[in-house]
């Protein structure tokens, strides 16, 4: 079966993150559609392994901060398709610059929302970028080979 | 003098983001090298009239909602560039989307902060796309006409 | 007043087709924010202005052909929007393809439909790609200053 | 061996299509380089699985038709090349839209000819977006390992 | 009149470059289509007006390189059209890749070649991506508010 | 284990670039991660068979060069990624354009460089361009399922 490399879009900044980040990490693991090891993770591709969280002086370093970011734009280049897992409560503005750029590059771009969240307003601009929206437990059986776009099940504000 | 148009990004969803829109919009008046009459402003250009957040009876209106995305899109395509009024405690993931899709549309892209922010950390994925991030005081004098890149005098997370 | 220059899509190869040719001209000139004069317009542009329906010789000319595709496509790149004159009954397909390369350069897309054909049904993809899409009368007078995103108020099929 | 996926942009509203539509299906079938299974066949994956000519109904449906609309381009983005099969007798707008579409996204765009019109004048539009125009009987053959530019050997108009 | 801006795509570092790249610059001030003043110079944009050529201990500065090569995309992206004062002897890495760059902006693209030299063979792909390509003395008649293509009246190697 | 696609960017013009054309083809055979098989070699891709140094009489024939162009940026768009091999003293302005035309299509770039050259100053443009430059010796063992930015370990000018 052929399988799929992707940019994993998620934030690690807070509780909730970190625990929609490893579900989506499970689920794309049971997923026999995804080519997990050749795909983007931004978290373990930050410039010398330095995370800018763990070390406050890289806040300033324009050669940290420049290789950062060029790295995740080749990460999202480079893979099949963008997935972005999003919270409607805490959206983030990184992830929606991710998703207007997968978009400029062409890239299929799904969202996945956790069971409890999914159907709660998201923001317009989120909502019209992505191909599709589906809940994170429906993440371990999309067939991604067979990308397709709908609608989200939901609000928009 | 030659004057250019911008697609306006701004939150208006509380007292901080209004009063910073407010502050933009009087320094865009005020600069000679801005057109804003025929500058694109989202909340003047919504389907029909209509606000999601006076009409929540529309947070489920496909029509409205794909009216309201692709007329935002049309807006940022048919400007000379983007402005996006950034406030690094009140990231916002649809302003986020919108540098993006300007930067997949080769648009010029420039941040403005309140002074009283400026220099405060903003997300690595907005540093990264901006061309230029500048203080609210220096955007009456801007130079549109001349557009240039610089690195934000701040920090990055 | 600023004026805007257009890539003039519209076909000449019958008495309904030049009728609309023609309308539409007349509202171009008419229109005060239209520069007709820096426009670009595929018939008067052929290579060495040797039109292939006069001079059937040309048809396997790979030289006539080259050029004269490349010149329609700086034709759409280098002005600021894109005009289709559209006729529901006599769908063209290098119109069709002059709309999705204008999508692909971000220009902004106008479709315009001879009043007694407005409403027609017209094909999904003219339909999905078009921004606007008006009345023949309407043109005189349509701002392209402030181009905007409306829905077709007609049928799609 | 690798395979490849592909769009397929083909009419299907009268008989002449039809066969042409046929045709390809059984070469692409035969085509040891075409991964079938996973390419997008536009027929196949209208909204709802509706049909707006045998469901009239849905003419003036903005959902239906904005969702099957992005479908198709979701279709266009997400497979290695776009195929259209081309009559020149009966030039279809909507291919031509379609034929743009890829060119912005930087596809590989191949057209194939039923071998009774091959050498017959093309839109001109068409040949130049085209990387390559084959017969019919030339497409079960076709390496799309290896796709490669090449001249229509026909007229263009 | 209307004037069009330009990036201006010459090399300062031989004495055939610099009587070229005065040449034109002549030309450029006597054109009365094009506005000089707010056209994007890259010798006039180095960061912090650092010539590497003169600051050799610059060479290693990520910082410095970052900025002035991001700088002189934003003066691609943010002008009318890319100039290229072409040399056919002496043909050079940087324009080429501002040639490529300038053409997936979708920017008209004019070279420019001293009369002497107007002919000799140049490049394939710098052939290829040109719009036009003209003698210097053409230059300062030459309408960019119509741009137009054409082929190289010269050779290819 | 998947493979990747390439488009080979090189010289073969004098005995350097020969020698280097030859090491890097060595050094993809070995690479388990390249398909060479299926991926884009210019020399053996000109129009006819045709190289234009051994027939000059082709120097001035617009078929000739219009074919072998287009092939060329067929063999770009429709491989997974652009390898450029790079010589510091002897940079060339078609590589150049293939690598921002390169850019333009959102394909990882990657530069090669002969061990005994690896660190001498290369021109700014094809630094910034370059997602990843590595030595000649490195290639033979570069994950190409895994690609990565990195700045260049060594000087810009």
């Amino acid at each position: 079966m052929k399988t799929k490399t992707l940019y994993f879009g998620a934030g690690w900044f807070n509780d909730k993150q970190n625990k929609a980040y490893d579900q989506a990490m499970e689920a794309l693991k049971a997923n026999p559609t995804i080519d997990l090891e050749n795909s983007y993770i931004p978290l373990n591709n930050q410039y010398k392994g330095i995370r800018v969280d763990e070390h406050p002086e890289y806040l300033h370093d324009k050669e940290w901060s420049t290789a950062t970011y060029k790295s995740d734009l080749v990460g999202i280049r480079s893979t099949d398709f963008m997935l972005g897992v999003y919270l409607p409560d805490e959206e983030d503005v990184g992830l929606g610059m991710e998703l207007g750029y997968a978009e400029g590059q062409g890239k299929y771009i799904m969202l996945v929302i956790p069971d409890e969240d999914y159907g709660k307003p998201i923001n317009l601009m989120s909502w019209g970028v992505a191909d599709n929206i589906i809940k994170m437990s429906e993440l371990k059986d999309y067939n991604f080979n067979q990308p397709r776009f709908n609608f989200y099940d939901g609000a928009v504000y």
